[in-house]
């Protein structure tokens, strides 16, 4: 393992940060994805002492078709979740997945019923080669993992905005606000500008007026509550009054008409997407926590982001490189870009407990999406 | 529009290059979704003057089952492609996206034929809320479109190789070697370490010698050509010879059993994977290519910076922010990291061909993947 | 309306009558596809004020995967369940057609999860010409109901041993047979061959010693509560204990491995499938009660021959003509084979009695399979 | 084997007689899964020296959705074709499969092109149990086949209509009419009342006074054909010229919108519904030739009838009675009913000949449906 270290970057006088909230089509993909892989993870270990090779990561929603009415509408047609990817089969995996997908949708998305899904899995029988990667713990991929830390002011923002509109305490003063949300956030200079889209649900609201209320009132309760005095919100920008568009929906998400999803389309391991701060192509969510580096490396750098700007105060940026074959904790390179010193040691510990990692993902103690 | 040019930042000591060939199971995706948007774009336009609302960009293929043999197997179950999305239906939408999606298919996969596949279209009437966007063409979406110039070596050797490996010319030469490749580049300074995964075909190969002798040459045949005396160049660095395991197909791809594959998880629109690189998330292909900001800006920026480059003789790295609800010609800003001055009229010049980038994707003349 | 009365054929020396129980996959489709029309009926009455055009007659099983194992094993891979068919949309038809198909499911085969399907319905709009048909409530078709009474003594036979067997008394004191049953009688004179088709259950069974125990216990069981002392009674004929080959399952049905299932394949709305006597070929299950002369004209042709039996004690056969847009209440022709004389009142106030007919269906009164 | 003969039973004064064409959605599923069963048998036959196990019986049609236009419309959705079913993969199942649906749609629908359908098998591996049945050519299952001879007029007059409509001589006359043609005779007494329902083709009529004409001449071209001066002949019974309700199609079947199909819900295998005839409900079509009585003794006992017929000049109804286990060429009851005498030998001899059609079923010689 050779560790690089170089100083870290400037921030840019402008940003732009996302974060897609759980009832998101693209977040529901990512969480499908990853209750399975948890669900598989635990049978295999309950099973066969250990985590059996999986990769169910291409998880794809297609919408539904539903008929909104203020006071409540009707899902027509349910929403068709695909679960695509290999596994060994020592146990029962498709059924398991189909059980896990279906206890996750009931717990994001409360207004769903059962019958408004078909969840269909297809998950064919791991190649034996890759499964034997597995086994050694290699890396089974040549990928990059990202990570840094501190957020900045805007994406600390955004994540809590978003946080909080999917909080429970939320969802109980506003029921009306379905789980699907999406947070923007510009910041150009000190001027920050943040839009959010927020799918209403029409069996709490009794007409077009209540719906604008709601939103207004919404719109005030952020800009108090984060402090927003001179930011701009806005929920529901493309909203036209007069023309009766607004963004209402049955069950509170997008997905139930209109709007499909896939799982690494929707918010990184941290949370965000950043265009602007080092990123991670790698779909996390569904990827075995065993030998997966396109997850594991993820989780690792943004945990040796954090420990360094904990223990230094210095900013940090970290890059993790794996190749494929090589023992997933001996990483060929790793980038850390930090104005901190005498930060081996941290790179090395937090690698050294890539075990518990893979064992907080289990439990769901470490979200990746 | 606001364009705020700062200095481009210095090139890391270390990267990480990927391509993904036209037939790994990822680029099948992009390219199914490309395909499928350009037939309907042509469609719109014969049948209704304008290219009409459509979001294609959810196409996730799920591996088949093959049995290879040494001078040929066989394909026992298809590779299924789910073809999720929405249009509107003035055309005959999932007509035309299967008939794109098996002309598509049959182009890049020679060896295939129609039974290999189960074409299996999806796509809904798209929304009367995001279809009016489009007519106005403002944007549909807020997003961040990125692109770079010039390559560096190592992106530079990456995409020559792997367009040289799905070049004509080389599987005429080759035929044993199918469209299924991708390579990894490594950079540590100076030392280039390659790596290629190449998906052979059983049909042209006798024994797993053949095999042997056909992969060893085509090392020697890339390092020499690519003028790679000091570079490692290693093709499937996971086969084992005494075990039998080598990376063996019937058709040329690893879609036909084992490994599945979705839109926006390969290369991006300038053709590669560079996360030691800005990059967008945005899964450019399969997007209406008039008002998805998550398409075009990610080229209009990569045009911007190749022409900074080609004018000035000074790397640029460019990052165009879209607002939804924003005319597309307008975007709220546009970050240049160049050391070049004076740019800010090429910035406007190729904003102002947007309308022209929308014909050249549809033509086939620009590449998203 | 014509009505012809002829002799009563004479009873034919040899016969073969067969039964196929609950669990059976052509009568799990049978099952869910009547469960789906009555529920939509329900919907359509609640909503609209009476019940629309609808035809969910082709359900089909693609059947599992699973893994048996004495004491108790696995699901691998679910049942697949295909809802297809037509139907007005002015109720949510595909969401109610799930929720009625899974209750319906679990009702019937006690051992299955909600995991242990994918119900994925495919219920298209209803062409406008057919559904203004059931407005007027004229014949949808042109074809023939049939029906008889009494039931033979094989007849009688095979239906109660069939009941029996799927009965929850018979459940309780033998939970290692699951409601996938088959009966069926060959009669030749006098002679009875009774031969069962049953799908064990593993979990119930520790050996293969316990499931010979229970299969010869459940024979002489038979023998004695049906009093078959010289007849030949056999269950699961072609096992082969040194082999290993027994009917077994984790569920209680061959849908879980092996076994596919289609509507109206099964048993007809008498109960029975009895190719020596006259049969409708009509699928009945899934058609509206309505307009659906295939599915009325059978029950009502039941019911004549039944009522010319109870108050004539005369065999009779009865066969229905419909005629495409006709009244229903007005068939062009009613065939009844009898030595029974003035029967033209009850046939005419039978037919009468049609709407309550169609009432009885929606509450589960009368079955048709 | 016991050979029982009875008398003939008297014809009925009034008969039903129903024949699906070519292009219904029922007949579309048979055809789909017999040419599927032919080519697999072919294949086995090619690999392996005999033809393996398979039953691919449960192929079901869901509608795709078309707009019709005068002059020529579109195919808007795909018509989805599920091949569901076992089959021993010694060969490439699936690969086969669609290969032979494919060529088999083109061959009956010539208008219909490859994006217009998504052909999708699900065709699993046959339990090990029912393969080693077909080894030793005992019977599959307990069942009864039947057959008679011969054709009452109506009977003939109905296939032979039917049969015009479908030839090549009648389609390049009237391209108008596609292959979805059905044919309703009733006869009551000496009166023949026959509905015709046909789906005309859009792009070959300029309007519905177009379409009107072609009707009324196509209905005096089969009254003078068939000599049928005295006969109600008519066409799509429920067109309204008022209201524009005609029956009008893009590519000449119903399955392109609002009509499913299924396996076994068309014609027997002498090519009828005959509701006051006898009947059998096996589905024979799909069914592997071999093995299957269910489709074999229906063959089996219609050759048997002609013959008799043809030797003997006296009518013949035969069934034939299978037992699960038996050897196919032992049937344990053949029960004919007849007026002819000593006609044990030609049953026998008859039996003796089902290898012969077995191999004519693959060659399509035979036709079941």
């Amino acid at each position: 393992m050779k560790i690089v270290i170089v100083p870290h970057p400037k921030y840019p006088k402008s940003e732009v940060v996302e974060r897609k909230g759980i009832g998101h089509p693209d977040s529901i993909c990512d969480g499908v994805a990853e209750a399975v892989s948890r669900a598989l993870s635990r049978a295999y270990i309950k099973e066969t002492g250990h985590i059996q090779h999986h990769n169910v990561d291409k998880v794809t929603l297609a919408a539904g078709r539903s008929r909104t009415s203020w006071g409540g509408g009707e899902i027509l047609r349910p929403i068709r979740i695909f679960i695509v990817g290999r596994a060994n089969y020592s146990v029962p995996v498709e059924t398991i997945a189909i059980k896990a997908a279906r206890d996750y949708l009931h717990e994001i998305l409360p207004l769903a019923r059962d019958e408004h899904f078909v969840i269909d899995p297809r998950v064919g029988e791991g190649a034996s080669e890759l499964i034997s990667t597995v086994e050694n713990v290699v890396a089974n991929d040549t990928s990059v993992g990202v990570g840094f830390a501190p957020f900045t002011e805007a994406e600390r923002i955004t994540k809590e905005i978003a946080d909080f509109l999917n909080s429970r305490e939320f969802m109980r003063e506003w029921p009306e606000v379905g789980p699907d949300i999406k947070v923007m956030t510009h910041r150009d200079g000190e001027l920050l500008d943040i839009t959010i889209a927020a799918a209403f649900v029409d069996r709490f609201l009794g007409s077009i007026e209540e719906y604008r209320r709601s939103k207004e009132a919404i719109e005030e309760r952020i800009r108090e509550k984060f402090e927003l005095r001179d930011a701009v919100v806005k929920i529901n920008a493309l909203d036209n009054y007069e023309k009766g568009m607004v963004y209402l929906t049955v069950i509170g998400t997008s997905a139930e008409q209109g709007d499909d999803g896939s799982v690494g389309r929707g918010t990184r391991v941290n949370g965000l997407i950043t265009p602007t701060r080092p990123m991670s192509l790698e779909a996390a969510a569904g990827k075995n926590p065993v030998s997966h580096v396109g997850k594991l490396y993820n989780v690792l750098a943004q945990q040796i982001a954090e420990r360094i700007y904990a223990e230094t105060g210095k900013p940090a940026e970290v890059m993790i490189q794996s190749r494929i074959g090589y023992p997933i904790t001996d990483p060929p390179l790793v980038l850390v870009r930090t104005d901190a010193s005498d930060i081996e040691n941290i790179v090395k510990e937090e690698i050294e407990k890539l075990p518990e990692i893979t064992m907080k993902i289990v439990e769901g103690k470490i979200r990746v999406f």
